[in-house]
């Protein structure tokens, strides 16, 4: 962590916005609880994504359990391949990250992408030691450690199971469910905003990489071949674009184009991705993130997960590093197809074609009378494999004969004793496996990138002020009230304007303690948007002070239009400089 | 579960409100998923939570890790008690509630409070049988069983982690935090809506005894001396108590009484849990339970809690059953006080009084040139001996000498080489532990008993019709849009009055298929309070028709003002028979 990462952690303990979990008991790494600053922004921050890609897309929200059965994680491939490479010091038993260790003590980027026996050379071709202790870790052996938490569900260990690492597994497994809502009509999207976790081996970095964290994920489900997105509501907006041929490159550029030029330029191969890349851009401006220090990145070819096709991380520059804030992921039927042949349930939607389509269709009725005296016990297997040459190859059935192959042996059958026919058959549709487009959202990250990216100090009167300058809606108070005095019934005037404030929805902050400055500064610091002091003159004129926090300027409002004002102020339905 | 059950699970799954999870690898006990119409019910009833018992009451609200450390729990208790009973069958390898199987068999009623020997010799007694197999369970042995899920933290099992069995942990062993953004000034509220986990043995009746589910929790922390609920704003509601007396007795009757009548004749000990009785009856009303199903239900003595002196239930009836929907327990300081002593923290807070106080304490200063020759290395063992006892009881220095003892030793010391004095010292305050008082609620719980409450069924026209009459702020959706027809320009004009309720913050459900009567069920059936249809007069003159779910009555709004009369009558603030 920079000095911008430790003054966060600084202001956010010390603030509410986040802490390490547990620390009366020495904390435990990877564990952080929001506080109330912090859960308030978070609510907001999650709030605005429901309205974005839920709501206003028309999508469906649903909510599934953490823990789930081992059965989704096997047909998943998370059982399996959901690993991080591990290597144990032999001395002081601290286990390590073994591709970091090599990655910061080499030259080498994508560690992840060797092998575990590569990695472990490395470690003793380059003398690398243990950080905790510092003997030589040579010869240690590099291991696959699973990052799903297991546990047991019901007694004994029977029926293990696992907290889900994605909430995503969670909407794959329901599909036909959600189908059937959708009446089986593609595309729809269905969401999830829940917690995930990775039991990461070391995890760091305060809230960036942690075990436990909250994931908003869409998955919209798509018919591949006749479904397009509504490229036309976002094709002129402009996103940088940080694609594999520039990471490639020594100079690496991020290019700047409109979304329609990066799918006709094939920059962006899924006109999906490119759809959600252009949607969200104005998302995370809205929300605050700083767009000179956001970019898109192509995943590299090795560091896809194993169910991606095409995928860009959206990366946010968070004291000096690019930290990944949202994954979009072409996952074509990867989950809906292993589900389909994990379990019995039909991971399909019937496609109705526009017109009834009449195809020709090879069928064979073998005489039996003649299969069983012919081939014995063998005669249901050779029909069998007569119905399914006819399926493969009706070309096989041109001549006399036709051979075909049973558990390795081969028999010879005259055509005429098969009843091969070509059939006309009147189809209404078929069965497809739809693909998903996934953007999966990190909600911790996200609220850690709008804080760093709000952060900002300036010397007034030869005093330091902190600014957190969330944008309005997102804030966790949106308007603080003062009395000037604690005297005079101006408390108790102030606290009448906070009540109806807050009766007209507005999140409000009331606060009496110590100097005004001071009070201003404290909110500064939590990222208010705006102030209103009661003074003497509000007893006269029932007027208030409202004072903009980035400006620090100042304008003179009625208590009765102040309740619009302010929610106006925060909607970006009038500005402070036109007050 | 009864009939209600059934056709409750039957509508929850088939139109989307929930279903048993991963039905396709065959479903697991006690795991459920919310489908799009239970997840906004979910959503809109934590809402209305949030609104009364966090914003309106001037609480924090935070959001802790669902995973924490053993540390936290072996303080909390939950490591060691936090157990049910567990027998095995011999057989088939079963494992049943102990005690639930004594409660069918027998007609003992509180089996949990019997010791696990003598529900062992119960089922051996009453011939119990194994209810998977039916084998004989005579002679198995009943043990405790952790209900907590268990899991590893990082690589290897060095660092057990467990699913939090209420979300009220994360919120105690944060606790000096939360004191410090209430600068120390007792009382105040931290809430918290989370996920919460109990591994039960046999899960069963649907989403009402589930393994993981959703708590929103109220930690209230008041100084037990000096603080008093607000009991003025709730005084005059009258409450449904069913007491303990009430319980014992053989009539059984439920008894209705203000909250003042209940506190001052001690039926609800404790002032603080009765004002959140009466503030939560209005909440429960206001979101759909029916009053008229509803009651307090105080703890009998032997299942309360270990944490807990007064305890009472809010209890809805379904399907036959009194169910727990809310627990109201009188914490007292024992969740602090465990991790006080558990942790290094300090888990007080400094109590300032109004006015500095004067007493007189006993110090000690002994001479030592006197205790070191006579003592020797015991010498400092009895300083420490005699600061603690002047400490305890000053009187034993009335004397010549006075006598301490020192690990099981006894030494004579005369007064005057104990530096014996009684000083005047002046203190500001002291430190005290908080009590927490705490409202618990079950969200799954009161999904289910809205629902539950809010079904019926009439005949219309030879036809049933099932309504959920559930109120208009927590339907899932506000209002169904339909055009009469879908041509003409009606589906385009339905489309853009959807959209136009959609902007102004309503949620809408837009259907055009089918005819419209059964458009009108589909909504009925999932609780929407009100539907409009777009119609030929509407092309004319600008107005829809709005229909009301409960009574079926219809009236004529200009579309004008179309989003305002919706919002009204959704807030109550226009009934429709005034339209």
């Amino acid at each position: 962590m920079t000095g911008e990462g430790e003054r966060l952690a600084e202001l956010a303990k010390r603030r509410g916005f986040f802490l390490q979990s547990a620390g009366a008991y020495g904390g435990v790494s990877g564990f952080y609880t929001y506080g109330p600053e912090g859960g308030a922004l978070k609510d907001n921050l999650e709030a605005a994504w429901r309205d974005r890609y839920v709501t206003r897309e028309g999508h469906m929200e649903i909510s599934s359990p953490d823990v789930m059965p081992e059965a989704v994680f096997e047909a998943s491939g998370h059982l399996d391949t959901f690993d991080d490479m591990l290597v144990e010091c032999g001395e002081c038993g601290q286990s390590h990250r073994a591709d970091h260790l090599v990655e910061d003590n080499t030259d080498i980027e994508e560690a992840e992408s060797l092998s575990n026996e590569r990695i472990a050379e490395i470690i003793t071709e380059e003398d690398i030691t243990c950080p905790s202790c510092g003997t030589a870790l040579a010869g240690q052996a590099v291991e696959d450690f699973n990052l799903m938490f297991e546990t047991n569900i019901g007694p004994g260990s029977s029926s293990p199971g696992y907290l889900r690492p994605e909430t995503a597994q969670g909407i794959f497994v329901e599909f036909p469910q959600w189908a059937e809502y959708a009446r089986n009509q593609l595309p729809f999207g269905v969401a999830q905003i829940g917690k995930a976790y990775r039991n990461e081996i070391s995890p760091r970095k305060s809230i960036i990489r942690v075990r436990e964290f909250t994931q908003a994920e869409l998955e919209h489900f798509i018919d591949p071949e006749d479904d397009q997105p509504p490229l036309e509501r976002v094709e002129d907006v402009v996103i940088p674009l940080y694609s594999i041929g520039s990471q490639q490159d020594d100079e690496g550029v991020i290019e700047e184009m409109t979304v329609r030029e990066a799918v006709d330029e094939s920059v962006v191969e899924s006109p999906w991705i490119a759809y959600y890349l252009g949607l969200s851009k104005g998302w995370y401006e809205r929300v605050g993130v700083d767009m000179e220090r956001f970019r898109y990145r192509q995943h590299l070819p090795d560091e896809r997960s194993h169910y991606a096709s095409d995928c860009w991380d959206a990366e946010a520059e968070l004291g000096g590093d690019w930290i990944e804030i949202t994954g979009f992921a072409y996952r074509s039927d990867y989950d809906l197809r292993k589900h389909d042949e994990h379990s019995d349930e039909d991971y399909t939607v019937f496609k109705q074609y526009d017109e009834p389509v009449t195809v020709e269709r090879a069928t064979v009725d073998p005489e039996m009378s003649y299969l069983g005296p012919e081939f014995g016990g063998d005669a249901e297997g050779v029909a069998e494999a007569l119905d399914a040459l006819a399926g493969r190859d009706p070309d096989a059935f041109d001549g006399d004969e036709v051979i075909v192959d049973v558990d390795g042996s081969k028999y010879t059958i005259p055509v005429e004793q098969t009843g091969f026919e070509m059939e006309e058959v009147t189809e209404s549709g078929e069965h497809i496996m739809p693909h998903v487009v996934e953007p999966s959202f990190g909600v911790g990250r996200l609220v850690y990138t709008v804080l760093a990216h709000a952060y900002w100090t300036e010397t007034v009167d030869g005093e330091e002020r902190t600014v957190l300058s969330l944008e309005p809606k997102i804030a966790p108070t949106t308007v603080g009230v003062f009395p000037l005095m604690d005297k005079d019934g101006l408390a108790e005037r102030a606290r009448s304007v906070a009540a109806d404030l807050r009766a007209a929805g507005l999140a409000v902050e009331y606060d009496d303690s110590g100097a005004i400055g001071r009070r201003y500064r404290r909110q500064d610091e939590v990222g208010t948007p705006f102030c209103v002091t009661v003074d003497y003159d509000t007893m006269e004129d029932d007027t208030v002070t409202i004072r903009d926090r980035d400006s620090r300027s100042q304008a003179r409002v009625a208590i009765d239009d102040l309740a619009a004002t302010v929610a106006d102020l925060r909607d970006g339905v009038q500005s402070f400089e036109d007050l």
